[in-house]
C-alpha cells in the first residue's frame, strides 16, 4: 500500500504522543517536531507507510535519547493480556470450531496498538468478536493450506498482542507443524521484540526470529528489503504465511505470495484501501 | 491562546481539505502539503492558532490558485441555516426567556465549521441545547451590560451561522442599540465575509463592518495587530462586545476588555484551555 498525504498528520501525531511518553520537555517536543516536519518533505509516497514510520520514530529515538519509548506502554500490554489468557483459552476449549475461535481472538488481539489513532477496547471486542461471523473464503482456504502446510510463518504485530497469538499457535501445536514466529529485531511502537516473545512463552510452541535481525531500525510491518536471509527464506518457502496487523498489511499487500492477513482496520485509509470499515475484523487471504 | 504542537497535525489536516475542496490534482496536494510544512517548521508557538493559520490557508489560496477554496460550502451553509430561520424564530417566539434561547441557538449555529476536525449536526443539536442549562454568571452580567449599552459589537464567525446571529441581533433591535457586525475582509476557511452578512440581511440589522479591511489576507480570529482603524475604534469603545466560535477566543481571550465568548467547543486544546469538554456550548464573559 502506498503512502498517502492524509498519513502526514498522522506520522505527526504518533511522534508526539512518543516523545511525550518519554518526556514532557516542550522543547525536546518542538524538537522532533521540527526534525518530522522536516523529514516529511521529502517523503517518497511510492513506498508503504512503515517506511516513513520508521524514520519517524527513529528521530523521536535520536533526539529524546531514548531507545525505546513504548517500553512501559509494553509492559502493561503484557501484563494485560497475560491476565486474559486463561479466559480465553477456555473460549476456545468450549467452542464448536476451536481453530476459528481462535483466529477471531488473535485478530482481536490487535486492538493493542498505540500506533493508530483510534483506540479499542480490547475486553468489549472479545465477546462481541465471537458472535461475529467471518464472511469471505479465506477460512476454508486457510483450513486446507493448513492441513497440508509441514511449516508455517507467523508475523506478530504488538506486544500484549502475543498472548493472543499464542493461543492461536497452541491450536497448531498438536497438528505438528514446523512454526517460526517473526518479531522485530528493534523497538518500534508498541511491537512485540523478542523479549516480548519469550515473556509469552511463545519459544516454547515455535522457533521466534526477528525480521530484520542485523538491522538497527526495524519498521512496523516487514520491509522485504531490510529482512535478514533466515527470514527471506522461511517467507519464500515456507508452507503457510499468517501477516498479523496493519503494518504488515501496508507493507506486504503487493507481495507475490499467498499470505494470510489477520487484523483489526483502525485507519481510514486501510479501510479504503481493504474496502473495509474502521472496526472490521479482517481475515483475509491474498494470493 | 497559544499554539500548541497538537494543533499542527491540524493544520496539515485542513490545508488539505481545502486543497481537495479546489482540485482532485494529487501533484497540487503534494506541493501544498510540502510547503505547508516548510512553513510549519518556523511556527512560533507563542502566537494564537489564527496566525497560522492564516499563513496555511494563504499557501493554499496560493498553490490552488483559489481566492476562495471554501465558497461552495460557504454557500450551501447558508441555504441549510436560511431554511432552518423561521423554525428558529418561532422557537424564540415561544420561549419563557426569549434572549437566552436567541442567545443558545447563536451557539448552536456556531457548530457550521468546516475548519475543526470535529463536526456536528447542527439540527440535532438545537433541541438539545435549548434543554441545557447554561450555568455560569455571563447570562445576570450579560442582561445588565446589554441593558446598559448603547453600542454594541458584534463579532461573527462562519457562513451559515450568520443566520443563527440574526436571530440574536433581532432580540437587540428592540432595545435600540446601535450594533455592530464584524465579519472578515477576505474569504478565511468557512468564515462570513460581507456577502454573507448582506444574503443574510443582517445590514439591515446592523452596520456590517470587516474586522481587516485594507488588508489582503483574513484570519480566522481577529488578531488585533491587523484590524482597521474604525474597528479597533469599536473594539475600544463599544459598551459589549460579543465574539463569536474558537477563533476569536484563540486570539482574544487575553485582551484587557471585557468580552462575551459565545461558542461550541470543537477542539480539545480549546476545551484544556477554558476547562471544558468538546462538544460543550459556552457562554463565557471574559474581563
Amino acid at each position: 500500500m502506498k503512502t498517502y498525504l492524509d498519513c502526514i498528520p498522522c506520522f505527526i501525531r504518533q511522534s508526539l504522543e512518543a516523545t511525550r511518553m518519554v518526556t514532557m520537555d516542550e522543547a525536546v517536543h518542538t524538537q522532533v517536531m521540527k526534525e518530522v516536519l522536516r523529514y516529511l518533505q521529502t517523503l517518497s509516497f511510492d513506498n508503504p507507510p512503515p517506511v516513513a514510520s520508521k524514520k519517524v520514530h527513529a528521530i523521536v529515538r535520536k533526539i529524546t535519547k531514548c531507545h525505546d519509548p513504548y517500553k512501559n506502554v509494553k509492559k502493561q500490554s503484557n501484563i494485560m493480556a497475560e491476565k486474559l489468557y486463561p479466559q480465553l483459552k477456555e473460549m476456545i476449549r468450549t467452542s464448536n470450531d476451536s481453530l476459528l475461535t481462535a483466529i477471531k481472538l488473535a485478530i482481536v488481539g490487535n486492538a493493542i496498538d498505540f500506533g493508530s489513532v483510534m483506540r479499542f477496547n480490547v475486553n468489549t471486542m472479545i465477546n462481541d468478536s465471537l458472535k461475529k461471523r467471518i464472511i469471505n473464503t479465506a477460512y476454508p482456504r486457510f483450513k486446507k493450506v493448513l492441513n497440508d502446510a509441514k511449516t508455517i510463518l507467523y508475523l506478530a504485530d504488538n506486544a500484549g498482542e502475543i498472548f493472543f497469538d499464542k493461543l492461536l499457535l497452541e491450536e497448531f501445536a498438536p497438528r505438528n507443524k514446523e512454526i517460526t514466529y517473526v518479531v522485530k529485531a528493534n523497538p518500534i511502537l508498541n511491537d512485540a521484540t523478542i523479549t516480548d516473545a519469550k515473556k509469552a512463552g511463545i519459544d516454547s510452541l515455535a522457533k521466534v526470529i526477528s525480521a530484520d535481525a542485523g538491522h538497527t531500525e526495524s519498521s512496523p510491518g516487514i520491509l522485504l528489503t531490510t529482512v535478514s536471509k533466515e527470514f527471506l527464506e522461511h517467507f519464500n518457502h515456507d508452507d503457510l504465511v499468517i501477516a498479523k496487523g496493519q503494518g504488515n498489511y501496508e507493507s506486504l499487500n503487493n507481495v507475490k505470495r499467498e499470505i494470510f492477513f489477520l487484523l483489526l482496520v483502525k485507519c481510514p485509509l486501510v479501510a479504503q484501501d481493504m474496502d473495509a470499515k474502521v472496526g472490521d475484523l479482517i481475515f483475509r487471504v491474498q494470493k
